[in-house]
C-alpha cells in the first residue's frame, strides 16, 4: 500500500535492525485519516472472504480493527493480556510473548463472544515473529471457529512469522512488508 | 443518550452495586455501529468547542476515541499503561489506580505527542472515581494544553469522580449517568 510506505518512509524511525518507532501514525498517536485508508485497503484485500467478526489484541491493534469494522459492518472483539475483576471465568487462553514488552503474558477472550458460527479476519498493527498472531490464531481454533484471515499493517518480512504462517496455509495480508532496514541506510519493502 | 441506556438495559450485567459489565457491546466485543452514534452524540455536545486531538488511555478508550475522531477530524493520541521498548525517554507520566484491575500503573504519553498548542478532549468508556481521568488531566496540565472537555460513554454517578470534576469547572459530558444499581432492582440512570 503505496500510501503507507510513504507514511513509514517519512515518519517512521528505524532505531535498530529490528525496531521500528511508528509512533507518529500508528500506535501511540494515531492518524484516524489513514486508517480509514487502511480498512478500506483491508475491505478490498479480503473482498471475497464472508467475515462475521474482527478480532484483535490490545492495545495498539484496536484503533485499526474498529475502523476497519466500518467495512465489513461487524463487530469488534479485542483479546485481552490480563484477566479483570469484569471478565467472566469462561475464556479461551492462549500465552503470548512480547517482543516489544519483553515479557509472555495470557491472552483471553470470553468463550461467548465467538463461536463456530463465526468466520474471523484477524487484525494487527505488527507482524513479526507472529507470537501475538499465533495466540489469536490458537484462540479461533479453540472456539472452532472459521479464520477467514489475517489482516496486518506492517510485517517484518525479515523476521519470517509471516511467511512460516503462508506455508501453513493462511491467508495472511500484510500491507507493507520491510524486507530490511538499517538506521543509516533505510527501509527496503518487499513488492 | 437513549440508545446507549437501551443498551445497557438490555446488554449489561450488574454483577454487584459497583460493577456493572457491559463487555457485550462496549469493551471486549464492540459494537461499532454504536460506537458511530457514541461519536456523534460526542460530537453535538462538543459542537462548540475546539479541538484539535483526541487522548484516551489503553485499552478499552482506543476504538470509542478513534470512531469518535472522525467526526472531529483530528488524531488521537492513547496514553499507554506501561513504557515498552520502542517508547523514547520523553514521556508525561502519571500514577493511575485501576478499579478493574486492582493495581497501580505510571500512565505515559511520549512528549511530542501532545503540546501547549492543543485543544484536547479526553474520551474514556466509564468514569468511576476518575483516577483515569484525573491521570490524564494531569498529562494535558503537564504538556501545558488546553483542555477542551471530557466525554465519558458510562459514568458512575454514585463513585462522585464526575461531580468532584465538575465541582472543579470542568466541562464532563457522560452520555450515561447511572445513580444507583443492584443485581436485584436493576438500574437507576440520572437524567
Amino acid at each position: 500500500m503505496e500510501l503507507l510506505e510513504e507514511y513509514i518512509r517519512k515518519e517512521g524511525v528505524v532505531k535498530t535492525k529490528d525496531i521500528l518507532k511508528v509512533d507518529s501514525f500508528l500506535n501511540h498517536k494515531m492518524d484516524v485519516a489513514l486508517f480509514n485508508e487502511i480498512g478500506k485497503e483491508f475491505k478490498r484485500l479480503f473482498a471475497d472472504e464472508e467475515i462475521t467478526k474482527i478480532l484483535t489484541i490490545e492495545a495498539s491493534g484496536i484503533g485499526i480493527a474498529c475502523i476497519t469494522a466500518q467495512y465489513f459492518n461487524v463487530p469488534v472483539v479485542f483479546a485481552k493480556k490480563s484477566k479483570t475483576k469484569n471478565m467472566s471465568g469462561d475464556v479461551y487462553s492462549s500465552l503470548v510473548e512480547s517482543f516489544t514488552h519483553g515479557k509472555v503474558c495470557d491472552v483471553c477472550v470470553t468463550k461467548k463472544y465467538i463461536d463456530k458460527e463465526d468466520k474471523i479476519l484477524i487484525i494487527d498493527d505488527f507482524l513479526a515473529l507472529g507470537n501475538a498472531l499465533n495466540g489469536l490464531i490458537d484462540i479461533v481454533n479453540q472456539a472452532e471457529a472459521k479464520l477467514a484471515g489475517c489482516g496486518i499493517v506492517i510485517e517484518k518480512g525479515f523476521q519470517k512469522g509471516g511467511d512460516i504462517l503462508r506455508e501453513k496455509g493462511y491467508h495472511i495480508e500484510s500491507l507493507a512488508i520491510v524486507d530490511s532496514m538499517d538506521p543509516e541506510t533505510g527501509i527496503v519493502f518487499r513488492h
